[in-house]
């Protein structure tokens, strides 16, 4: 295989592995649209049970749908890699049934940290703009014979 | 009553307003520990749907009650106000069972920008600090008789 | 003139009048490469006077000369606009003689308010990435036979 | 001496280590006002070529300001430590001549990572609130007959 193939092969590998046992995205209806070496996709429609006091969607699911996103993106590779820090700008509200998707990015960041953008949208309408600054922490979540 | 008073009492009603509407809040079981003008208190148990891949409580959802928090705080006074920006950095890991408590204090700010800063504590341990800018959008959310 | 060119015009007017009383600008040695709808780039070397206790270029330095990126990025149309926040990752230090480039370009958002990315280089290293979110406050800086 | 003595006869050391090659600083006119551990409060006044087009101090040497303040507040021990992150809200404006006040505090984190809070002031007007993600990277810049 290229180098290419192989990396593209460990990320659909470190996907697999790690949506396995992510009873957090699951519940929340998530689904995983897309994984390449630094990239990841994730849909999730906008539950009932998701609305806030103002009646739109609560900004922690706009924020969990990056997150997700964004670990999906920087533990492509299987090395455990954790989100030390994040951030959003909230531009436009989410509404019940929407569908919103969340495309991160590998952005720049070389060794154990890395530096993540992350644009949430519904359609071509941008809802948020989040960016997560990533550390590896060693060692790998894939098993040998995985 | 004392200026005091009244707007201990405007928080107060406030808070039950959002309440009553916050099924987003509800469903993850959060409980509304303490409000007053620029501050809130939320609870939140950590619950096996919100364990991700690593098996330690996912981000969004410490974020989710950080920002919940912070909307309560800065919706005291009755005027809609929505989040525009928040940033969060993550300390150490939530495990299932854990009892997470934000709180949430006026930071900075006068007229419609404002400042929250928000500390996610399970018992004196720091989880998370989270900061978010406000912005007044008009119009009150309380009704004239509430 | 067509509606793009009119926008540029605009831009190339609005840089004009920003450098002119620019003097933090001109004290930090920069130099404005381009100006554009929504987008500026700027260049800066690292002086003597630049560098902190560490024997590299203060962050300090590196995050005004993002800032101005920025700054010339989010007032192109020549509405006065200001910076209410702004975040910076930091990936690698600048060193004595380095020609700085910080690119600031729209990211998101319509309206009053707007989401910029802005990145620094050294050639091709990417030193650090910002991210500043701007409000417009009303008037516009233009004469009106400028 | 107490543990107490210690660790401020550490980071009266480690300040005065810094202060010695911080031409940045220095060219700043800054001042360096109290430094403890985990604590540093330097003051800055505005002077005219910190001023940008809109003739109020470019928000670059606010943040300059503050980012100083959280340098020496993260490197108080003398273990060198970098800034990884910092993010910076914008309240009031600064104006040619006015004393600016930096006061930075260890808010969170043990091991390698901390975060800082700083407040920029001027009397006691807030101008901005910035925090700071620092690591240390291992090595001290105290020589042993310091």
């Amino acid at each position: 295989m290229s180098g290419h193939d192989e990396r593209q092969t460990l990320a659909t590998r470190a996907a697999a592995a790690m949506w396995a046992r992510d009873d957090a995205a699951r519940h929340l209806g998530m689904e995983l649209r897309a994984m390449a070496p630094g990239e990841a996709s994730l849909a999730m429609k906008v539950a009932a049970f998701m609305l806030n006091g103002h009646e739109i969607c609560h900004g922690g699911y706009i924020f969990t749908l990056a997150d997700t996103a964004f670990a999906y993106a920087c533990n492509w590779s299987g090395e455990t890699t954790v989100a030390m820090h994040a951030d959003i700008n909230f531009l436009k509200p989410g509404r019940l049934g929407d569908e919103l998707v969340a495309t991160a990015r590998h952005r720049a960041g070389e060794g154990r940290s890395g530096v993540y953008d992350v644009v949430v949208e519904r359609g071509s309408d941008v809802l948020a703009v989040f960016r997560g600054l990533s550390r590896r922490t060693g060692g790998s979540f894939l098993g040998e014979d995985a």
